[in-house]
């Protein structure tokens, strides 16, 4: 069977164009938002797009406004050929690859644009005193989507502005492409239940569905980060935030303390690991409600985070 | 003619079914949102909406987010009936009337609800250290859209958690109503330009359309909050922000004194005034841009605003 060409829109008044002639004719929609580079973990959201809707967008566009200017944006890995090719191999389940050019850009969806943007923008940031990427090079954006608990802990405590970013830029993905289901991995576990709490909070008429990790054979989470890994780092780090995670869950759990892992802590440059409840994303110090073990550790430049869900509770209690 | 019964829905999820049905049937609608005590300044932009669009929705709620503690929530007038008639007065102009009980109750509307909420929320405002009527009740809510410019200066210096509470609601009644058109009214200049930024940078696909402000034959614009006012002060200070804004008006632009007004400036608690350019809302001292003079003044516990905008920039210019 002929791989099918998803349509390529650029522009976000014509993807919002294609959503409403597509809802008029009783379509539904899915849109799985992406910063690109796809891999398997990305592809196994379409997949669950496929089933839930009737049309699958995939937005692909790294958000300058979820990086601190200290962050990696300018080495976020793309390939958007690359990116292509991958959505045709799964045989007509993307629709639409929505890849917009600058979504923060407002000079041509303004009528009474402001020529005094630039002057604004350079006096900096007069709101909360974090500063993204975004707001370095001016561009007269000042409206931010907070979700001012969740937002706080885990992540949040070492990216204060990654959250704000996320929420701020999925509400505009949501807003271009008025989906019915989105999809988000459960890899990013604090950016799912933000999410699930924006929705909530501002009554968007979507719903929000988390999707279980997909992981390499030796365990390792995908994540589009795991490319800055050098061969060598890849054999040595491989499955070891999975390997912590087993480790200090058993601890946990089971109140014992098995053989410690073969782990060479010294390839990490910071290690962070808290139980929290899978709603509120609070520390818990006794697992009493659905917990996540969440784990997030740096290798050189490279950031990696796993998590794991515990929903069984009755087995553990004592 | 037969007065129209508009339909009063006041669950959000039948009202997002009604405007879907609505649109796919290829009908425009048009949003005037409110917070009941109808005026004519409120018809004003229900007659706007019924020119603009083909059907018109006009919501009842006062939003707790938007108010302090301190402030007057709990004196904000209401008039659900009389509102009701003035609605019908205006023959077929409204489609339906949404009159939600509590916007920030969700209990009925998340699956996986976290019986924490109410723990989580008396652990007070983790956020930004503002604080609404909202979160002193623990709702449970947490998401804020915050204009961060826009919502600094003028109102918002006395008033810190007025424009977030605005932005929040509105972006609320937005994605429950979903119109193709907003209607608000210029009396409310600052809330005006801060909606009409926040729909351009998280890219709501509704235009807004600020209406001229309504006034009452002596003058002073029309507010729900007029009604506070004692005859002897309506006779006394109805029209005294209009007289003020001219008086400054002229000093500002003709460089000349004129005899000063006839004012009792002991009636006022507080008295402001600021000539800001229409679009940043960032004080001029020149006007070489469409500026706007705001003042606000405090009679008793009435707060009552007025502006005027100056769109000619040439006539005044040396």
């Amino acid at each position: 069977m002929a791989t099918k060409e998803p349509e390529i829109i650029t522009d976000k008044n014509q993807m919002r164009n294609w959503s409403r002639a597509m809802r008029s004719q009783g379509k539904t929609i899915g849109l799985v938002p992406t910063m690109g580079y796809l891999h398997e973990g990305h592809l196994s959201l379409v997949k669950q797009s496929h089933c839930h809707a009737n049309l699958t967008v995939v937005s692909i566009y790294v958000n300058p406004g979820q990086f601190s200017p200290s962050e990696d944006l300018s080495i976020y890995p793309s390939d958007f050929q690359g990116d292509l090719r991958k959505v045709m191999s799964l045989s007509k389940a993307v629709d639409v690859v929505f890849h917009p050019h600058n979504l923060y850009d407002y000079k041509n969806n303004f009528k009474n644009n402001d020529v005094n943007d630039s002057k604004r923008s350079e006096s900096g940031n007069a709101g909360s005193g974090v500063v993204s990427c975004l707001e370095e090079k001016g561009m007269g954006h000042e409206t931010w989507v907070r979700v001012e608990r969740l937002e706080k802990g885990l992540c949040g405590k070492s990216r204060p502005v990654f959250f704000r970013g996320v929420a701020t830029i999925v509400s505009k993905l949501f807003n271009i492409v008025e989906p019915d289901f989105a999809f988000f991995g459960k890899k990013d576990y604090q950016q799912f239940r933000v999410i699930q709490r924006m929705v909530r909070d501002l009554d968007f008429g979507i719903e929000v569905i988390g999707s279980e990790i997909a992981r390499d054979e030796d365990g390792l989470a995908l994540s589009s980060r795991n490319v800055h890994l050098s061969p060598e780092e890849r054999e040595k780090v491989l499955s070891m935030l999975l390997i912590l995670l087993c480790y200090d869950l058993h601890i946990t759990l089971m109140k014992t303390e098995p053989m410690a892992p073969n782990v060479d802590q010294s390839s990490f440059l910071e290690y962070a690991y808290q139980i929290v409840d899978q709603e509120s994303l609070e520390a818990m110090e006794e697992i009493k409600s659905p917990v996540v073990f969440c784990i997030a550790a740096w290798f050189g430049k490279v950031r990696l985070i796993d998590n794991m869900e515990i929903n069984i509770m009755k087995h553990f209690s004592h």
